[in-house]
């Protein structure tokens, strides 16, 4: 392997279309980046005669066996406890063993975060990890987190996610210096609940490096006037969903408008090219891949549904993250603030 | 005036357009009504010019003079003790005592619930009223409620929220047993925070005339699977904007994708029609109005930036309400579930 190679530990069982997605999706996006190898855990029997229908994969994959699976609907708990051979556990290992650089599952989510977090450890002064992933809106690329990991948040919890987005969106986005505001019901300073209330007083004190804006609502959000947008795991996990099932909804609307007449079917059939390709861009496929911020290694959750299109992605998404040097960044952003700071998040 | 008509009482200073938007848009619906009057709250020298701009309007217009009016960002307590004689809350007491019987305001949501739940009441059985709407869903148009008058919520407003979405959608949607589902983070029953746990087990008991069907996610909200879906204020705020904000950002990619090449542009040039018609259907301004559930009587909420479509909307709502004798309804149908099953929720 050169040194440039990045190792990415696959979980092939996770997801509802595991294995092929995962192995196919690999197929696709290996050409695309030059130096990847891949762990592969997951059922021999099933996997191999996947790797080995896909040219693009040869000498690229370690295929390592394990016939455990975590179940979609087990409690993070149960997982942790039960599912010691687990693909998903592997998967995590191999990260902490330094044997892989990222790992990428599509497995349940609450299972991946809990063994994620007490493999990989949580960083100083993080109390809580956070899901986070770019959004396409209007005016710019959008960073949203916490996207489900964390149902309840407190002001602290949002200020840290404040901070680690921040640190993500210059890393991710390449901006020098992002702007971060919360997620609320309105853009006066009085607006909303005791927790964004509390966390804008204390962003708003100024003592963290963050250019905090204040509020953004559910529209200003679409219309990216901020480059980072904060809030609890329950309200980016709802505002992400229905970002997805409002613009499934209206591309089969605009389909349905155009082939609704002779001459707009027409218009239809010239204007198709530019249609599908606009299709592709919104399809959330294209968007899958959001990273576990606030943890000692790269974890990147694909979606459960992801076929091997949105694995791809979720892959790509890992190397770009690992080739950046992501989380080296967001973990030397952390602790450059050192103590003070931090503690006077955590106050 | 005939025994059939049907009077409205306007906050005409409330919103950002106020007053013309108010007045063109009482003028733009009144011919659709046959017997709609208005009460027109505002200053009669900004009024008057506008309504007599207006022959729809001729005969149709009691204006009341007022000089007060509820600043956009007073808090609700200041809006209560100081504006006594505000646009808005002469408003509401015109459908108190009975001259109108609704009221439509575009000013501060804040103040407006405040002095709705002062002067009109709570229903018996219900601790906090919410604002309801119906969104256009895919596969059919669904009634979501809080969409931002309780920040926070209890697992107790949460099922009363059910029960008014219920009536609500059965009088506004016609449907005979609608299906009501909690908005949450996925529709395996251990997932969310313990406020829609706690809901959910109590709506799951089946006590109330509810047909409930668990949880759905955001991208469930948008393709219909229910008739109603409940949350908190917060979340269904964010939800309702997530959407407006993803829907304008589509229907602009779509025209710039179409004016892309010249054989799309030839393509949107002959589908034109039918796109304009689309946008006009996905307009927020043409879903304007929202109804205060759980008062007893009628305010419709209309945007802060509605236009003269979005009032024109917005009192065709109230007129809507009126005429289906949906207040009415919604108060029959909670006496006549009776103490037992009311306690049983508020338990």
């Amino acid at each position: 392997m050169a040194p440039s190679a990045i190792t990415i530990a696959l979980d092939a069982m996770g997801g509802e279309a595991a294995p092929r997605a995962v192995i196919d999706g690999a197929a696709k996006v290996a050409p695309r980046h030059g130096a990847l190898h891949f762990l592969v855990f997951g059922d021999e029997a099933r996997v191999r005669p996947l790797v080995d229908a896909h040219p693009a994969l040869r000498d690229r994959c370690d295929i390592r066996h394990t016939s455990e699976v975590v179940a979609d609907d087990a409690k993070p708990s149960t997982a942790l406890r039960q599912a010691k051979g687990s693909s998903m556990r592997l998967a995590i290992e191999a990260v902490r063993n330094g044997e892989a650089q990222a790992a990428v599952s599509s497995g349940n989510t609450g299972a991946l975060m809990a063994m994620a977090k007490v493999l990989l450890r949580t960083l100083p002064g993080i109390d809580r990890p956070a899901i986070a992933s770019v959004m396409p809106a209007s005016k710019r690329r959008v960073v949203m987190l916490d996207l489900g990991a964390n149902a309840e948040c407190d002001a602290t919890n949002l200020v840290q996610f404040a901070l680690m987005g921040a640190v993500f969106a210059r890393a991710v986005l390449d901006v020098e210096d992002p702007t971060v505001a919360l997620l609320n019901i309105g853009t006066e300073a009085l607006k909303g609940d005791e927790v964004v209330q509390e966390a804008a007083r204390r962003l708003r004190a100024g003592e963290l490096p963050i250019r905090f804006e204040g509020f953004v609502e559910g529209t200003g959000l679409m219309a990216g006037t901020v480059d980072v947008v904060v809030t609890d795991g329950f309200t980016g996990n709802v505002a992400l969903k229905v970002a997805e099932g409002t613009a499934r909804l209206i591309v089969d609307r605009v389909r349905t408008a155009f082939k609704d007449s002779w001459v707009a079917g027409l218009g239809y059939v010239l204007a198709r090219r530019r249609f599908d390709l606009l299709k592709r861009q919104l399809d959330p496929q294209h968007h899958n891949g959001a990273m576990f911020l606030g943890l000692g290694g790269i974890v990147v959750k694909s979606h459960g549904s992801a076929n091997d299109i949105g694995l791809a992605n979720a892959i790509g998404v890992a190397a770009d993250l690992v080739r950046g040097g992501t989380n080296e960044r967001i973990m030397r952003e952390l602790e450059h603030l050192g103590a003070p700071p931090m503690q006077r998040v955590a106050s």
